[in-house]
């Protein structure tokens, strides 16, 4: 089966954009606690609702209750450990898509551990960096997303690249943390990971260049990309996305 | 006896606000860790002085310290269970006024039975939304703020409504819990604590108003939110509040 | 020995972090969840890497891959009472520098043993304020820095005092424990304790300055802090600051 053209795989992104923004979606978000309050501003601008509880008493009702989840390393704690999985297989036996970001997992043994036992748990949504990638080498996946100058996409007979953003994204913290997050909430709306991940960044990627435009520093970069998110129409956010091989 | 006239109720706000600005007053904020950045940066624009530890070695201590006590249930991990009922009883115990922000309780059972435990150490004054009350039910409190498009103040013979704030208000994560805190400062300064919650939604509702005149959207929303915090003097607070019955 | 000249200790000040900016630095920051996304948002715009994760399984090995590590003791809780020590030791063991910052250890008995404990593992870089300095007493120290309307900042030999800065940055929460944090990273590019803590408080007041010269209010003062950190230049800080003795 030879792959969709670009054109294709960006009508879909967008039109699942346009669903999240007018349907919305619960996120479950187990992420660490430098990420949490931009998480979820991030996921409230793109119209869905986060949820952020890492108690092992009540992590699975949240996870339950919500339309997807994010499973975020950074700052592995007791709880964390002790609810993730369970999270984890609360999601799948609902059928509802999870997404793994296995932050630094490569300078941390028990953390790749860690992560490739959530793994198991799958098939999840990767979304990493290369080093994170592999130290984690092959693993079974949903669909996976690396992360870098090209974001790279593959999943389900799909793969592509996309190019974009602006270079104050790195002098941001949980921008990537972020990212998985709205991944998770697209995957909700949309049936195809691949898809979903395209749709999520390639609508970092334009708010990130809209707000580049105008920021004077990092600081003011952060409001700007929450802006952007919330007010780009879908068709300034495909025009300014650019898929490679 | 009749209630006082609405221009004695915002008389009374507006003065409060001018004592808490005046005198300062220290809150012990035990919330969760999404909320704890924005929580402390409201409070300290409002001219109140936050702490935030929630270990159950120090939390007490802490209390002791604090003029007033504020606990939010999201994120709540065992050091919260532990800490916060301790807590409540060292601020009960010195007279200090506590507000409870039960977040989200209707989505976990043990959850819910944590606020009624809590409940029980009071009263409290509890500030929660139109679910989360519900979820409750019936229980003792020394004032009831249910939040909504109106919100609805109960307590001690007083009852009102007040109707006020913007829409991106609810695309910021935090903005109920940073309420439950500012509620706290101002029960610190004014005893009666219907009061102190009209003070509060008055004085969120006005800054809302103000940030919504020149945010791009909700990234801008929150710096201006809380320059309007900082800046707006208490008539403009006074003449953008609007109480109904 | 007499002390070099103020404009000799500026131009080594600068000139660390003109070094932080082309070389980099990874922090290790186990700090308090208050302060986390603000902190390592500092970092990203000072040129250095944020690593903050606390579990005692993790801490140690993401010390020994970072250049340099902060202890700040709000929020402790028992994670971080676990790890911190060990950390400590990692970063010892690899001759790296450690910044101690005792947050409010005078309002509580076990978190003011807990600094003392921990300075008896150094000696370390201390960040205290007044109030915390005095309840800590004589304790050794490679370097002493006490903030206040006027920093000074003493050890080696070396002793002075700096001004400057804004008056909104008292009304911004994590504004010292940040501070911290750049004192570490700075210290991974200048051996001399009291030059690397000369350049952060520098750095920092002139930024400071600069945003308060724009800023509305304490809202729109982060962003613009954020970004006078990004871009100021060597010189331009230098001018700005200004020692007493």
């Amino acid at each position: 089966m030879s792959q969709p053209s670009d054109s294709d795989l960006l009508d879909r992104a967008v039109a699942a954009i346009a669903r999240l923004r007018r349907d919305g979606a619960r996120v479950h978000c187990m992420t660490n606690t430098v990420a949490q309050n931009f998480t979820a501003n991030v996921l409230l601008a793109c119209g869905a609702i986060p949820s952020m509880t890492v108690s092992p008493d009540e992590a699975a009702d949240f996870t339950r209750a919500a339309d997807a989840l994010l499973v975020n390393l950074g700052t592995l704690d007791a709880d964390r450990r002790t609810a993730m999985p369970v999270s984890v297989d609360a999601a799948r036996g609902e059928g509802r898509p999870v997404v793994l970001d296995p932050v630094m997992c490569h300078l941390s043994p028990p953390r790749l551990a860690f992560a490739r036992a959530l793994l198991g748990h799958g098939p999840l949504i990767l979304k990493a960096n290369a080093a994170e990638a592999a130290a984690l080498g092959h693993v079974d996946t949903a669909c996976r997303i690396v992360t870098g100058s090209t974001d790279r996409i593959a999943g389900n007979g799909l793969a592509f690249g996309v190019v974009g953003g602006h270079a104050l994204m790195d002098r941001v913290v949980a921008m990537g943390c972020a990212l998985g997050a709205l991944i998770a909430a697209l995957a909700a709306r949309e049936v195809e990971p691949a898809i979903a991940a395209l749709a999520a960044v390639a609508w970092f990627g334009a708010a990130g260049t809209v707000a580049g435009e105008t920021a004077k520093g990092p600081g003011t970069f952060v409001p700007a990309f929450l802006d952007a998110l919330y007010a780009l129409d879908e068709t300034e956010i495909r025009n300014r996305t650019r898929l490679v091989p």
